[in-house]
């Protein structure tokens, strides 16, 4: 058995019960309100789930498991995976354990290349991506026990025995679907023996396996690995496998909704945005030609891409981290020198000209600026290393649910007649 | 432009106005409330999103646009789509000019049959399905659109073009799937003039395309097409669909959640059980067996499925249109028959013995009955036909959200020890 398993053993029945125990003491207290704004308005406010994995309060920025993303920017992933799941940052021997578990399952079935290679090479790669991880439901070990009638209790087991398998092979998957869409040649089989996000890069095709883009596919998995459970992707992923739906089924249903522009295709804008700057000024702008510049946009009605997070008033410790790194890497490409500048200019802007109290940038309008600089220039494709990453976040969540036995997600809608009907 | 594009043209602004204008006037009202217990029991209750396509009040059952679902009985599923997208039901000409618009959209793309060639024939039919609904994401008008840079107030007609064309493919893809993994020969193409329902029927290889099988899964389509938008696969496709993926992504990731055991699957579960006591008793049972058998399963602690709904108070109005169905048909398999028995004899015991108070059944308690009894009897395929149904709510409920300009659902997400501090 697997250190992972074994510690999971041991504390999921007490955090099983200490949820049961709560929900008996306390069930009828009423803890959030729907108004019809906020029915109206996607539920923003509404306390709607459970999720142990992290929060984001908005004047802090993410924090997995109790502890603050800054502090976790020289982990691993795997380490933050099992984060994720246990609640503890792993000792050296249960992150060996876990990495040599992950090695283990690593082999991708054929059907899902044949499956690849079927697709006409103008298919989004987004959409390629998450079909190939639908397709591997016939992998599923939870569907297969549960056909064989395991109990409720046991139903994380095998969750996670998915998640596992799944976490083995998605870089591989999502690095070859890098190599195929762009004709870079022939897939890479993962190096065995080195961690998993620099196995992306390399699989990808980078030429130095520990360089800087190797460091890079390290943090970018951690930073964008969980952002508690309301998001699209999260909440998608939860919402279908409370209907005990495999994890196959529900991590490409969350993905399916990274996919969307106002989820996962942020950092792509952002990045378009200074690519059209640079270009626009051959090169980096000085700081006046900036501050003009970004007035101007501003005064024409549209947007700096990335500035003015919906939920955080501070700036995003993601980006924070990026940059930092990108710093450290001594990253020299136009791009990202922008993308650091615009930080210094653009939120005085906001705050003195639209009175924006909350003008700070969050993760997008740095991630992709660093992406690029290592010279990976398709950003169509950078919706896939997010979702690479989210499914670790996604699948923990499903286990913690499977853990102390969710039930079925099911709100109640109602209509325009009868919503009218009940405000009166 | 079709009879259906110039109606919704006509009326869809002054939707999206009325629901603004409300939105406005009573945004500030509470108008539900979540506890502790809803938030840990999947909202249940919760008032979470509008939705005008169908209620489900627990003591009438389904009604579409106002219409109780016994009145819709011998509409033909076009008929019934026009009503979920317009709130009318067509007149003859505007039928038939679905139809021809419909007509026109068939073709699936050949990449698409390369994929499920690929699969292995021991992958699960429902997941294939879903696969390669996805795969056709490429085919996404409402993507090409947004990359374009269309308009807020456009985004319904490009997710009704979506719509339009999965909608004309789906009954194909489900029936090569089923002709495929149950090697029963070559695909078959649709049959021009034939209606959608029974296209679904003669693409699956029924002999006769005018016969019974052609009418019940006409019945079928229109009894399973919706069932409000709190369920797991209409609230995923809601949920996937706000943050503007297109219904490609959407609607595969419901289907996704239909494919889940405690959603999709209940009709296979029913099914199983009168096969199990049809073989038991060598056919149909007297009444006196059924009853002491019944009264045996229940005093062991095991249900009999399909009995005692969730939410509905009286029999489901689709199991009383499906049992008239049968026997207007004269059906005579045992398995029906026997399916129509336990209606007669097992609600008496669950109001007797256990004292349930709502021990009425649901769909599931008769639909796979009728499928079995016109041959198809490989219950591991029904949930594709379920999603093939379901697809026109899950479509028709994002092309009203598009219409209106519903933003991201984004609820919150709280954990263990911020909930314990909340209610202290």
């Amino acid at each position: 058995m697997s250190l992972l398993v074994e510690k999971l053993r041991k504390t999921v029945p007490a955090y099983r019960d200490s949820i049961k125990e709560f929900g008996k003491t306390h069930g009828e207290k009423d803890i959030s309100k729907v108004s019809v704004g906020a029915l109206l308005g996607g539920q923003r406010g509404v306390l709607g789930m459970l999720c142990d994995t992290s929060i984001v309060p908005p004047d802090k920025g993410l924090i997995i498991r109790n502890i603050p993303l800054m502090d976790l920017v020289d982990k691993l992933p795997e380490e933050c995976l099992w984060l994720l799941l246990t609640g503890e940052l792993p000792t050296a021997a249960e992150t060996k354990d876990l990495q040599a578990d992950l090695g283990k399952r690593t082999r991708v079935p054929d059907y899902v290349w044949k499956i690849l290679e079927s697709f006409p090479k103008d298919a989004h790669p987004m959409a390629v991506f998450d079909t190939l991880i639908l397709a591997m439901e016939r992998e599923s070990v939870f569907r297969k026990r549960y056909d064989e009638g395991m109990k409720k209790d046991e139903y994380w087991e095998p969750t996670l025995e998915d998640l596992l398998n799944l976490i083995a092979k998605i870089h591989t998957i999502g690095a070859a679907v890098y190599r195929w869409k762009y004709d870079l040649g022939a897939r890479i089989d993962p190096k065995p023996g080195l961690d998993w996000g620099a196995n992306y890069a390399y699989m990808m095709g980078t030429k130095d396996p520990t360089g800087g883009f190797a460091r890079l596919m390290r943090l970018y998995m951690v930073l964008h690995s969980d952002h508690e459970s309301g998001n699209v992707s999260a909440h998608t992923c939860h919402c279908v496998g409370s209907a005990l739906s495999d994890p196959y089924y529900a991590v490409s249903a969350g993905l399916n909704g990274l996919a969307g522009p106002l989820h996962g295709l942020a950092n792509q804008e952002c990045l378009a945005w200074l690519e059209m700057v640079v270009k626009k000024f051959n090169g980096k702008p000085s700081d006046e030609q900036l501050d003009a510049f970004a007035r101007e946009t501003l005064g024409s009605g549209r947007v700096i891409p990335g500035y003015g997070h919906a939920v955080l008033r501070i700036t995003d410790p993601r980006f924070v981290a990026f940059r930092a790194f990108g710093e450290k890497e001594g990253l020299k490409s136009d791009v990202f020198k922008l993308a650091c500048q615009v930080y210094d200019v653009v939120p005085k802007i906001l705050q003195t000209i639209q009175k924006i109290k909350d003008p700070w940038p969050n993760v997008d309008a740095m991630s992709g600026s660093l992406i690029h600089a290592f010279g990976v220039t398709q950003s169509q494709y950078y919706t896939v290393m997010f979702g690479v990453s989210r499914a670790m976040g996604m699948c923990s969540q499903l286990v913690m649910s499977r853990a102390w036995g969710e039930p079925i997600e099911r709100p109640k809608s109602i209509t325009l007649d009868e919503l009218k009907a009940k405000v009166k």
